[in-house]
């Protein structure tokens, strides 16, 4: 087979989903993701770990080679490597079996630890799924429709938690778990967004009336984020909408899944949705 | 009386709502399925059982008695009586009362345990109940509609779970109660969603700025299922208001100014809105 | 005065709010409630109640005569008066003078007890305040639009409890919180509707799966009571305004503060909103 | 110079932000309240404080000279001095300084608690980062349209809270920790809220279930808030992309239908959309 010739075949079996192969590919790389993530958390399990450690070294350093090899390949059938190599994907790629080797390079009484950190890195690999997934492109135009809003949203909230969170280091004190305003902040945090852990609570009356205050805040604002999202999403799918046009007479608003254009009756292409 | 005719009167009665009969029988049978449910938690309660083992002991067999004969009848009177008994709601009238059965059948030292795990589905008799609400159907047609988005959206949430999960597991590590991998990712489940139990809190500053950041992304991305399910069933209420159904296919679920039929292409009526 | 005069004089005050004497006994009459109300809060707390234990129980006196009076004058001043009495907020007005005066004929050792039981239907005094503000309506027609989605949903919230509690009680078992299936029905709403105590919480693996999926259920499910009351909104919103038409050309869907047809440019009725 | 040229210059670098160095100065003052605020957190937290008391301190005294010598060039170079010193900006700007002036004039053995009051007040030095944002102003004008229904909200928020923390306080009382009718409410704002502390539980059966019961309340109401805000939000967001302004009164805010300006009813041309 021609050089060229190969690194074309390659290219749509690994890159792309329109072939057979291609398509199996993909669903088999998933499996390999999924099961390298699993192994990753049954070697956290302490039970586990101990009994069967050889097996899932084995298995882990087998997913790395895996990972190594198709990274390699990736590499070679591009059209241009370099440009993969600094893309969101290829970075990930890469990131996603380096922490095993440096796991190597650095050896010593703490290893362990370091070798830790290292590894939560490989959990990316997992984030490689979502290109698979078309769907999601609604969700994110509306988020970046909306991207400026949903900024000033965050910047309110992180306001009003340093706000609310000094106050409450004043009227509760360092005595009642308000250790530090940074403290107070993460409480504020907590609460504003309703999760509630309940490890810090305000003691005194007053800052039972602040707590009240900031919860009721963080009830409200939550409509907030909700309300942009939703706005910018039914014009969003009302786009969707508008940008199937009858061929015939030329009116635009047809659901996706119409056949005949709802004002001539003129049959509707397949094509026509964008 | 006619062999078939009976099976066909039984069928309007208990497949069918329109005569009073069917109403009767109808009601009935929820009250009794209400009620053995009751009977089911009030055995779990260790005061109520110890006192009137007997009577609740008796009320469940009369009720899986009830149930036995009532699944007989359904699928003597049936047309297909196979297709009933593969249908999701035959199945579930099997698992209601099969456990009772199979609780004879394996007696022993741990038949408590098993009997509980067997009854459990039992549960699953209320669900019978859902089958009396029509308005469900609005609302099943969203989510059907937006079946794939949340999809996408729950997939996020996972991805982002175990992401969040992991680094909280190196942050804090096992001596802050972040014992293993998967105990971090249902820690950050906990957070993520709001729930917030406060078995599990992060301990050092770092691992709080991590579930604050946690926390945040929850809060935000809570939009994204209102937003979905919004966006959807603003379309499919104003349909429904609309109310117009094509006089050639009946196909429902025309906008109020369409000409003609977006399946089948004929003209619609002007009166087909009611 | 006429007696049928000062009837109409009365109810033109008592019940109305066109005059001026209408308007300030009503305002007075809000400060009387809200400062009952107060009172009660303040006799709970124990530091206040030994000190002040006189002047609040003359206090609360005071507003159960002053309370007692109204009550009579609005059934004297009533057109109908039975029809006023058996109304709505003929009830409240009942309900919320009666607890003191049984708190005399039911002495004893226990009175304590009984006496706050019937003091707390006191609080519903409170509830009058609703009357005055009228910009609830949209809010409640939407809601009442809505009834029956959310009778749907209120339903299958309760059918996933029941199912995740009793599932959650085979699981973890009483050794771990979960005494009982009611227990684990409360434990189950308390997680679904991510309030997360942490009273109860899963100890084993599965448990901890169980009630992630529970959670995110709750979560996911938070968006189907949003997303119908909103919808109804828009529907409703957009229908307060369709309901402006404009004099000229009848061209309806004008904004409740345009002065100016946007579609003829004739000046718009202030009486075209109704 | 000329003074008025000088006053004039100076207006345009500290209140504009068209000229260059007017964008550099917004910059440099948004870095050097953020700074500020740091050191404030900083100095909160034990260790830190102990080890650089003195540069704390003194980083904290140059931000109040900085902020000092800035408020009064700004009272300086505006065109109008009290109408500046007056507004809410001003007034802020002069709340972020005068603390610490404060700090010095009341020593004595319980001085450190009343600077942090005090204190405390300069964090609303971050609040002028606000006006730094112009897309604020979109959610703004939605919650300004929608403040009415938003107050019958937090009322109704309010009085649940009253009657569920008194039916509380009965069903419960003080030996399971509702210890007064205020504790009571303020659990039921945590309730409602679903941010669920766990400090206070619930311990008897009817506890539960009215628990419950607000839990489902509060679960139901959160739909409120973001309905409101989300109708507004489509209408506010729809208008703005029309971004069609009336060429005779410059009056915003028409649909993209329209013909006649809705405020003064003069024509609106074709071209005032962009």
């Amino acid at each position: 087979m021609h050089n060229g010739e190969l690194k074309h075949r390659l290219n749509e079996i690994i890159f792309g989903t329109e072939t057979t192969e291609g398509r199996i590919f993909d669903v088999v790389l998933i499996c390999l993701i999924l099961t390298s993530v699993l192994v990753l958390m049954l070697e956290s399990l302490d039970a586990i770990s101990q009994s069967y450690f050889i097996y899932l070294r084995v298995a882990e350093w087998a997913f790395t080679i895996i990972f190594t090899v198709e990274y390699m390949v990736r590499f070679y059938c591009s059209p241009k490597p370099f440009k993969y190599a600094s893309s969101f994907y290829g970075a990930i790629d890469l990131l996603s079996i380096l922490p095993s080797y440096l796991s190597l390079l650095i050896p010593g009484a703490n290893y362990l630890l370091i070798v830790r950190i290292l590894r939560v890195l490989r959990v990316f690999r997992i984030l490689k799924l979502v290109r698979y997934l078309g769907e999601a492109n609604v969700l994110m135009r509306s988020m970046f429709m909306a991207r400026r809003k949903i900024l000033v949203f965050f910047f309110s909230v992180l306001v009003l938690s340093v706000i609310f969170g000094s106050l409450m280091y004043i009227v509760e004190g360092p005595q009642n778990g308000f250790s530090s305003i940074p403290t107070s902040v993460y409480w504020t945090i907590v609460t504003i967004t309703t999760v509630g852990y309940g490890d810090i609570t305000p003691q005194t009356p007053l800052g039972q009336l602040v707590a009240a205050l900031a919860m009721l805040t963080g009830y409200s604002i939550i409509a907030v984020p909700t309300g942009i999202l939703t706005a910018e999403l039914t014009q969003e799918i009302s786009r969707d909408r508008a940008r199937r046009r009858c061929p015939h007479c030329h009116h635009a608003g047809h659901d996706i899944d119409s056949n005949y254009c709802r004002h001539c009756g003129g049959a509707l292409d397949l094509e026509s949705a964008t």
